[in-house]
């Protein structure tokens, strides 16, 4: 059954492994593999085979439990939220899996990341076409730049004005080179003033930057004169909002070390907000205790409800939602520009202004505009993915789940308004996974020149292009393309905010996905919609054979489908469980529900089983292409 | 533009009152009316005319608070979770309206209850169909009953054997008559063993009683037999399952007190179950928590998190729910019978046993299923409605949320299983409103006996045709119709629980109904297949035009609508809410969320205004009609 190809690249092979469901009780027995690539488990017993694989990026730990009279237990957990509980037979065995996955789980180098050996057979002119795909410049253009107020300026095309800042910036036409240079030297790092969003309708422009130096009393005219010009580029208002999105005490502490935050008076007609958002170690522990409730085995409701409440998750995500609703109010309701920063800008302020940036324009809704976004707002602007992501081997405290936060800040606006985004959950949970995947090039690197350092564009390839290629997987039929430029306005009450079961406990069977109504029902819509098209056309063909219509000459066409939706839907899978979500089966949780996982799971029956060889890491490189794979067989 | 008659049922009158929204702030100016069945509030200015409705019985407290500046505060609960807030300019008439609520809404005697007066103009034949439109016995029949085990009998036909249960009850063939008295001596009220449920696949019955006089030693032959008798009513089981739904602590001391739970060592081949479901005191409190926690003006994430705990609210949802899945589990999986009691017989034991046949038997999750369910098991089976809603002035210790409950528990079936029942959230919150209505006869009275000397059926008018009238507005349209007998196998997770907004603040602007996806999608639904018939239609009537097809001879006729759903959908207004959900207004929960409000607020444009005028009692009864004639108004 195994290739020999993928024998070659074994690094490793052990027999008689057990896999343990969540409550460490149910198992199952298989062979692990360890590829270059992926972790493989596979799962035989008389009627299936059962296929997991777990690429070694997305492993964020692997520890060694105490022995147990049944196996060496080894307790693998994903940045995915996938988690791996397997009892080896024999301790070196483990001994070594354990090692060799330390080991494959982050590199030290770059050039060892899985981008760099990847192939989807693509040309050179191909490849480079994806990578022109999404680009800042088409952006700008889109928001009506260059203007009156605006410039599209390349004083970084070298990036020596700011180091992590793009090549093109988004300057105010009145900015000189002495004032930009000057604020870039009174900035944290170089990061200056620079266009995130400019809001055609009223004028107004989100802008970003990071701290000034002004520790307890410093300050620079250029800075002063380059937060003017911002102001001066929005006739309609006469100041702008500085928004520091650090809770005050945090900026505060920032000021004794020659950083901190604006002295409104120093700068003319800027009014001052912070909005308390934490930082990345409080994010990361966060997310740890969040995790530690999702493994519980079997939380009583107050268990629930308590560790909720003192993982501060859902907290932390209302602040960064309500900071980014403040960023939409000014520049929608008031007209106001706002500028703004946390301590570096690359974190809260890359969530913070992409957010403002969802909530402003239906453009960023789309599954197009939404790679925009994180093209120009995360990557271009210096979101540190290598260091978040943990991609390479590092220092733990730099890792972060930011980039998941802004996910699930979209993910939470799908739920409050569900027709208004084009893409589905799923889509959601793709990129994410990709982030962490590095698969494709595009996050890697921690800036714009790091990138183009390890020549990105010319040895890795993009990942939108394949995204845009499958787009229909991606689609939410309920989508109502906005007619004019509306805005979103999101509740930020608490009950509006609930536990993102389909991210984070989206790998336990039997948890996923009644959550998620959306999901249960556009599979039913799409199927309704295509019975309806299906009976329209047994009707024609009566009436052809009843002699009332005529023959294939002047055919009636179909009514055609509003969301111009393909007939294999992009959630075949959901739709096949929820279709059947009244029966004994899939209410267990059972079968059905594995459909539902977003990857890494293959099951075939019997004799078909040939068809899900291992294959070698060019064929079959990351676990959704395996999802991939298994809905279209599933049609 | 105020109709006469209804002056001349004024109470009371008072002009220039304020209505606050629930954070006390924003008002609106307008007059306050008493009629002797409802209040009623004017708001007019110069654009609008709102009318908003309420009966007096849906009020479950008037409160006068401190005296403010802009006037005398009088602040009125609803038994449907509304609040109102007003401020009247002199203490005088606060004083009036509130000793007028306080008499009018919780009357001294029976014959003041709404039902009495109320009448929606039909004939006497018409009431009477109406009356015997549910009945227990064709609910019997539909089991199976009676068969080889089961025998429907009469010996409680007087209510002699048991004052509160009903006169037909479904009792084992093999129990004689002074088996069947016996045991009834021998347990609390005489509430003895009788059938809830026969599961026709597997024999398996639900059986329902009290708890047995069992004190710390006493036995009895006879209820000991009925067990017996119940155990050998199902041939391919060797015992019964015996389920008390109190938490062992509470069963343990009523045996001080005489009472108490089944020896297993003195009933033969029993299981003993505890359940762990807490008293009616303990509901109500923990409802009166979850209340002041909805009424918070501003609470941070904490605040929510914690206090949704501490109430304890889902967690008593989640020990019915529990119950619920325990017996649906033992009668399909195990082909046990089951013998649920509390101590009574009349709250948890209702709860449980019924929700039990909903999971079982996809009957009672069709429109006309719950009618029959609710008729059955709570109705019948005595639930002291009167005592639990507070219709009379009474005992408040009485009172107790049990049926809101069962409700919730229905509902968040609903949300688990959005495909599985007929009828949607709009079904369960009119059902819910008019148990505390008092507007029909159906919830009157305390058991089966109390309504028939009250002549409820000669008096009163039953709900149940008035809902299988409307039931188009109660559709699901996703209802995919069960082809065999699924049970329903809902994870009991805490994470699968979530506050119900759309019972608890469906009252508040903004905060409703966006949790619930699926009547925001239903609406869409509807209008796509819809749109789709037009489509399909204005190919067909082009075709004839390009004489492709015939004229009107020989039509094609349009497929069917799968769910037999009306032009007119029963959730237009949430449509034309969700349709512009990315539009400003609506996302500001503003005018079109008013919408979505189950009842009770009316809005006239200008001249329009004249054709909502304020009508007599027996035109215009009670808010749930209000809303009916907004939403065909609307479309």
């Amino acid at each position: 059954m195994i290739d020999v190809g993928v024998l070659e690249h074994l690094s490793c092979r052990v027999e008689y492994v057990k896999l343990l469901d969540r409550y460490g009780k149910e198992s199952t027995i298989g062979t692990l593999y360890l590829t270059a690539t992926h972790l493989i488990y596979v799962e035989q017993d008389n009627h299936t085979r059962k296929e997991t694989w777990v690429l070694h990026h997305h492993i964020s730990s692997v520890e060694k439990l105490s022995l147990t009279v049944s196996g060496c237990p080894l307790l693998i957990h994903c940045k995915t939220f996938q988690r791996l509980h397997l009892l080896l037979p024999r301790e070196r065995d483990t001994q070594d899996v354990y090692q060799s996955l330390i080991r494959l789980c982050q590199p030290v180098s770059e050039d060892e990341l899985y981008a760099f050996l990847y192939n989807p057979n693509q040309t050179e002119a191909e490849r480079r076409d994806g990578w022109d795909l999404i680009d800042m410049a088409t952006d700008f253009s889109r928001m009506g730049l260059p203007n009156e107020f605006w410039d599209i300026s390349s004083i970084n095309s070298s990036y020596e004005l700011c180091s992590t800042y793009p090549s093109l910036l988004g300057i105010p036409k009145t900015a000189t080179v002495a004032t930009v240079t000057g604020s870039a030297k009174f900035r944290s790092r170089g990061r200056l003033p620079a266009l995130s969003y400019y809001h055609k309708d009223t004028k107004a422009a989100v802008c970003r930057c990071s701290q000034p130096l002004s520790g307890l009393s410093s300050r620079c005219v250029e800075d002063e004169q380059m937060l003017k010009c911002i102001n001066d580029a929005n006739p309609h208002c006469p100041f702008i909002y500085v928004v520091d999105t650090r809770p005050k005490l945090n900026a505060m502490a920032n000021r004794a070390a020659g950083k901190g935050y604006e002295n409104e008076e120093n700068y003319p007609n800027i009014r001052f907000h912070f909005q308390g958002i934490d930082n990345i170690h409080v994010m990361r522990s966060s997310l740890q205790k969040l995790l530690e409730l999702c493994a519980l085995r079997s939380p009583t409701m107050s268990d629930y409800l308590v560790g909720l409440e003192s993982s501060g998750w859902l907290r932390h995500i209302k602040s960064v939602m309500d900071a980014g609703v403040f960023l939409a109010k000014a520049v929608c309701d008031e007209g106001a520009s706002v500028l703004v920063h946390c301590s570096d800008g690359w974190d809260r302020t890359a969530q913070v202004c992409s957010l403002a940036c969802v909530l402003l324009d239906p453009y960023y809704r789309t599954i197009k505009g939404l790679m925009v976004l994180i093209e120009r707002e995360w990557i271009s602007f210096g979101h540190k993915f290598n260091h978040r992501c943990g991609h390479l081997e590092g220092n733990p405290k730099e890792v972060s789940p930011v980039f998941t936060q802004f996910v699930e800040c979209v993910w939470h606006l799908c739920e409050q308004f569900p027709c208004a985004f084009q893409f589905n959950e799923s889509y959601l949970l793709i990129i994410h996974d990709h982030v962490y995947a590095c698969q494709y090039g595009n996050f890697i690197g921690n800036c714009q020149r790091e990138q183009q350092e390890m020549r990105l564009r010319e040895r890795t390839f993009s990942l939108w292009p394949y995204l845009l290629q499958n787009q229909a997987e991606f689609q939410n039929p309920l989508y109502k393309r906005a007619t004019h430029n509306t805005v979103l306005r999101p509740s930020t009450l608490p009950l509006h905010f609930k536990f993102w079961c389909g991210m984070y406990n989206r790998y336990d069977k039997g948890m996923q996905p009644r959550q998620s109504v959306v999901n249960t029902l556009l599979a039913l819509t799409l199927r309704h919609t295509q019975e309806q098209k299906t009976m329209t056309e047994l009707q024609r063909q009566l009436a052809v054979v009843d002699g009332i219509l005529p023959g294939p000459i002047g055919t009636v066409s179909l009514p055609p489908d509003q969301n111009g939706c393909p007939r294999t839907t992009p959630t075949t899978s959901f739709g096949q469980s929820n279709g059947d979500c009244t029966s004994v089966s899939t209410c267990a949780g059972g079968k059905e529900d594995s459909g539902l996982e977003m990857s890494s799971q293959k099951e075939a029956e019997g004799s078909s089983a040939t068809e899900h060889e291992l294959q070698t890491k060019t064929d079959k490189p990351v676990s959704m292409v395996t999802q991939k794979e298994k809905v279209t067989e599933s049609l």
